[in-house]
């Protein structure tokens, strides 16, 4: 079972609270998806009212709160935003983003790691999202993050899995989880993320954004827990040429 | 549900019995695929003998026999054999497979075309193998076929979706159900099949060559009937850029 | 060199007439493109005229015309289309293609073998357009076409090499020539398709619709050129690894 | 004209040094590559002897030589490797690369920074190699690179253009050149960087990889050159449908 910083997780798939319709179709998408690990970005919250209807929701689920620093240009701000989650959600895990680029929304290496070891020196569980650079990755681990969360392509951008190569030299090469993260776009390019032995995978855009969200988080938590199905089962070789399914004899030298 | 010629099925996988290990695990893999169609190559039957192993096992299953013709170099060969199909398995459904080049088993569409005229005229229930061709499947279905059965990759190659864009025409445009058949080579490459709205798949090898066949005639069962569901879910757009998940508000301003 | 029923040609890119702004640029594009075989649709033709403009201006360069019978529903259309040719152009050789859908403009296999071999029967040079199906380019090659035209992509798509594994088997097999048609969007498509050793390349759309026709037309040409020197120069290998540019030493062992 | 460091660039080919038969094998196919600027690994140069043999050869050609730094595990490596490249060749232009992991050599983004900020101190022209991450590329030119040398895949490999989205977004974001370098196997490949618009490409092992390594560079030369003359010249947009390049009339209707 997937285990992260002496927790585990029963699903592989971890959600966001981003983009829904409303609180409440957010609640039943991710009571659907049996995510045990949700993100929720602290820009989002509001903490000039007393109670905010996003957490409200969060609060009713069986599930662990992962504030993210969304929004974040540099470490020092992700510090703060971490800081923040951590007294009002009382959850010392958090999700690590830096991305000073509004158009892409990618992530920072530099300013991410040095956020990292600040926070792991403050006691935090960190998991970072970052580029999928593999050397970038083994740092991260390095200085003690609890996962790495290398991206499929940009967030939000439901484009599917741009990186694939080198998210499977991130997976031979890590001894954290490794958990893929942004532009997973649908429930097929989850699953051969999880066909590739990669442990977990985050979505939130492509459920909230589905014509219907619930429906589609089941789909997700269907293909992410059948994906780790097929690695287990050891998929067959791949060949150039074809080979017949019925190899055996030849009834038509019967005639 | 999905219906050919007026049989309902209730899984979208269907299965083969070419390349397993035993007639037993033969058996398992099908069962556990929950495939309600599973094609039986006519070569492989042994004519001199009273009964047939790989036959004997499949009797035991709730399943409909669909006899193919691989091995069949010409509509002659074909129909032929599907002659023998009906005569030794009872039932007037046919795969219809005419393949004259050995090394990639890649179908014949005049051949096809031909054979599967004569067998409706005989008045077998016809489902043809054939190149993702949309005009071929066209012609496939004008002389009544009950559904057209066009490839993905060579047949065991295990290669996956090399005719995607070709397929999504073939679904927009055919009014018999489309069978995608051969050349899947993971689960997740038969739920992007059933993502696209294309209403079946039939896998064969990817299946028989995994380490453990069994388990993985599960998640393929799994990946269709989950593909299936997040494509009634309607699928998000795609985007070029970024999208925030959290573009609410930015607690960042407040410092 | 290039040779196509015994007549050779210099260049391996052919050309087309539609879609240009003018026949002025028409002539200049295709001057820059060196290409010797240019097809020209029959149905452009104005019968009513004494002299058509493209024509004219065709009729000044040092070219072999290609007329083509696009608009040709079944095989009927096209002989009738090729005898037109013949008659208005003076030439025995045909770009035959019939393709009955409107919406994807694909070539019909069962027709296009019929066209062809009533038109070999005829005495013309037949180049038949064709989808990227290997068994059925052998069968146009029996009855006696000069060359295949499997295509890379719908016409005027641009959508560059969507079919690239069948192209391959195509040019494994094939002992006549093959020219991919339709769908080459760039020069680098062009370029990777003579790398992969095939014969030749028709790009019309992609040179007409460019923002500068003539040089766009000169570098398709240099592409083509360039492409078959590399097929010619022997590729290396690809490796799943890394290799070391610079292995021999290592200097930092001197410290 | 591409312009570095104030200085020109007639050819937007780069060429390395590495993997060649023998060093007059080098020459000639440098020479034919036309690539003014020439990398060089450091840890190649034995500095026990008078004189290098590859260094002889280089020095015939009218090329400006970038000492690299292959070989360097962290930031100081680099820079040590960088001053030993100033003395030995007189050249203050360095090409910067860090690559802690053997296996697949990719860049170390954080060293990579720190070594360059290092050596633009240092006054050094630095081109540093590295992953195709838009957001390290933006800060390795801020703290003054010259240019930027973004990955297609791993050194050596040629497996093509594995990052062509990240490529493009660093294209539009760049104020400096931008290089591709490392992974790019074929002609068409080197093609298809410039036809995006890219600035220059740099390629080793697959011209001394190649079967004829001269010819090859010289096919490299004329795809880099012919895939900037196509993006100057406004490629054609891309469809889904067909667009026939015939529209015009229907002579089937005179029938």
């Amino acid at each position: 079972m997937l285990c992260i910083a002496e927790q585990t997780f029963t699903s592989r798939l971890f959600t966001g609270t981003g983009k829904f319709s409303s609180p409440a179709v957010m609640q039943q998408a991710i009571e659907a998806s049996g995510s045990g690990l949700v993100t929720l970005a602290m820009k989002r919250i509001n903490l000039h009212q007393h109670s905010d209807p996003t957490v409200e929701h969060l609060q009713q689920l069986d599930i662990r709160l992962l504030p993210n620093t969304a929004g974040a240009k540099d470490a020092a701000d992700a510090v703060y935003a971490a800081q923040l989650g951590r007294e009002l959600l009382g959850t010392h895990w958090v999700k690590l983003e830096v991305h000073p680029d509004q158009r892409y929304l990618l992530p920072d290496p530099i300013e991410t790691l040095k956020a990292a070891e600040q926070l792991v020196a403050l006691g935090f569980v960190v998991l970072p999202y970052c580029s999928a650079d593999p050397v970038l990755c083994k740092r991260l681990e390095e200085v003690g993050c609890a996962a790495v969360m290398p991206l499929a392509a940009p967030i939000g951008s439901n484009r599917g899995l741009l990186t694939r190569e080198f998210l499977q030299i991130i997976a031979e090469q890590a001894t954290v989880p490794v958990v893929v993260d942004a532009g997973i776009g649908k429930p097929s390019e989850a699953m051969a993320v999880m066909e590739m032995g990669i442990d977990a995978v985050l979505v939130n855009s492509a459920i909230a954004s589905a014509r219907q969200p619930v429906t589609m988080a089941r789909a997700f938590a269907q293909a992410v827990a059948t994906g780790r199905m097929a690695f287990e089962s050891g998929l067959g070789p791949v060949h150039r040429h074809a080979l017949p399914s019925s190899p055996d004899a030849d009834f038509l030298e019967h005639l």
